[in-house]
């Protein structure tokens, strides 16, 4: 059941973020990715726009429901790791500038593991002033 | 007061954890950093790990209290990208096998922003059974 | 000090909201309570719709502020079981359509305990779209 | 996508877990469930008394991950109705006797969404003293 | 409905347990107290010292469930002031050491406002090392 | 490293904010501090009101991020004593009304233990209605 070493997905969605130039690696795999950027005090804003990105590049299938379930809760998941504590943001007085990747592919060993979804953000959380930030990262994971 | 984009301290810490490769990158800078291992189902065990690490290879300075207070509120913001909503392993039959870097610089264009630290986590949690885990990463980052 | 197995109010509450056709079972145990819905992406008009419910129908006296203090927590507890982390509609892009129950008496054996109150809700949760949701569940106990 | 009216597995399990005599109803759609007991002041040995069932039981298949992470999920997203805030007993001095079910069928109209597993919980909470203790309620949902 | 500026019980509370000096005050209004202190890296010990204090000293009638409810309630309260964010100690590697003061009485103008519980806590959390801490108060209030 | 018992920030901040009779105290020991009063249903507003009048009053600087940094993250931890949960408050429709104090100075008996911030709230929370609420307390600290 383990994790295979050329596939953790987490790993690549997070480079993927970070840099990139690290896409083609992604790319080689055959797994489907997108990426985009949200910025927003609006936290709903933030997930509709990972939704949209991997519902219209086709990452996933939106008419069936437990994709959207599955990529919803991977997007909660990194959410908690950008904003660590709250998932708010402008309710907070704060808002982010951040890139985002979602990646679909089965990172273990096992066939029967079947697809899973990673959701990596990177990019900044503040003040809604320029400059008055610092770095953040979220990485949520789910089976789809 | 706006981050250099040669400096992103956040994003170092992150490449360099997941990717050891990368760590000449930080050294360049001038910065203190450290890395280390540390897997447990006791969060506090994962805590200390970090703690004994950053103090002994002098990252922070163990003899002033502020460098300790910086350094935990960035391992409990790490440690909320890792647990992704209860910050708790054991108590809800979990176990982590993750590698930590802590890294100590200014990321900042201004020079009287002064230190800043940057924890970055990246492994597994899953249930204590081999294999039955995903990946997980935080990154938690303050003044110091 | 025993709940009384004639009157487990949560059970009642709960059995009642699933299934109208157990309210006569509330009913002849002489409790008051109110039955309502509220379909919102905004938590607070949920909990409004509530409050109004119990106050307009005597479940609770609106004149008395230790009766509201009562039900407002009550209500709290049973949107965490709703909303499972954090206590968030549409900041996080979703939305519930919910039925709910106030139930009001006293579950223990001795009379000395007085009154208790139950709030319980039942419906869906999910994105802002017909049938991208799955059902939920929330219960909250307090003394009045 | 909607969900069917006939199917509906939150419902249905919490019915299950309040009433046993329940149980026939959700064995007539042929679906898959386990119900269990289990009482303690830590949470893990909640969490592992379900997961024990549901796999001995062959609710999930035990030898692939993605079945026990969604059960795993599910199971904690039913433990924040439970214990509402944070998802704690032992720590902050209380204890739980709890009934589950674990029940796993498809709730939806189209066949592609299939199949989800629903978490129930019912019982008591409170001080390690006997009676001194009120009803809580939990339900998880997750795609399998 | 309104708070009497005289009878202010989480401010007399909180004045009590910063300054034990200011405990006359608390008594001329014929109020039920008590005081005491609790140091641990057991969240359950702090709850449990406080919950004995209280019901040793009268403050609350150990006999009656909906009291011990209402105060319980009243702790966990005051202790989100002191954790801000988990409310874990051990767990997160920190420890505190504490003084704390119940109150009972009914702060609003209306004698229908029955008698209310003010828990405040005020000490020092940290890492389990002498001098590695900083203060931390929180404030409970519950009807009773 | 330990803290002076003459110079406890959380304790003289907690007073001051508490009864402004104390506020000389704080003069004495040659801090920097600001009052004044925050209430309102919108949590950015509390916080806007607070790091405006710090900002204002040179109680920080403003166009050093890493003091912006200190503060925010003192008033979110003192928040949480406020919110006891979630830090919400129209969203879950509740209002305060608070007094806040922001105070900085050096806690320990260590000179290079710098500056240190504390910020203590103190009002009432509850319905947006006049009289449906009780008191709260929250206290922050960080170091700067
Ligand atoms: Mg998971
Ligand atoms: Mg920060
Ligand atoms: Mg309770
Ligand atoms: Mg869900
Ligand atoms: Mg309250
Ligand atoms: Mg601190």
């Amino acid at each position: 059941m383990a994790l295979s070493n050329e596939r953790l997905i987490g790993k690549m969605a997070m480079l993927g973020v970070l840099d990139e130039s690290y896409l083609p690696e992604i790319e080689k795999l055959g797994w489907k990715f997108c990426v985009g950027k949200a910025g927003s005090m609006d936290s709903q804003k933030v997930v509709a726009a990972i939704e949209t990105a991997a519902k219209s590049e086709n990452v996933i299938q939106s008419r069936i429901y437990r994709e959207t379930h599955s990529l919803y809760h991977a997007i909660m998941e990194a959410f908690h790791g950008v904003t660590r504590g709250q998932v708010q943001l402008g309710t907070v007085l704060r808002t982010v500038g951040l890139r985002f990747i979602v990646v679909r592919g089965n990172p273990y060993e096992k066939k029967e593991e079947g697809d899973w979804i990673a959701v990596a953000l990177y990019g900044t959380i503040g003040a809604p002033v320029k400059g008055l930030e610092h770095e953040a990262v979220g990485l949520g994971i789910n089976h789809i």
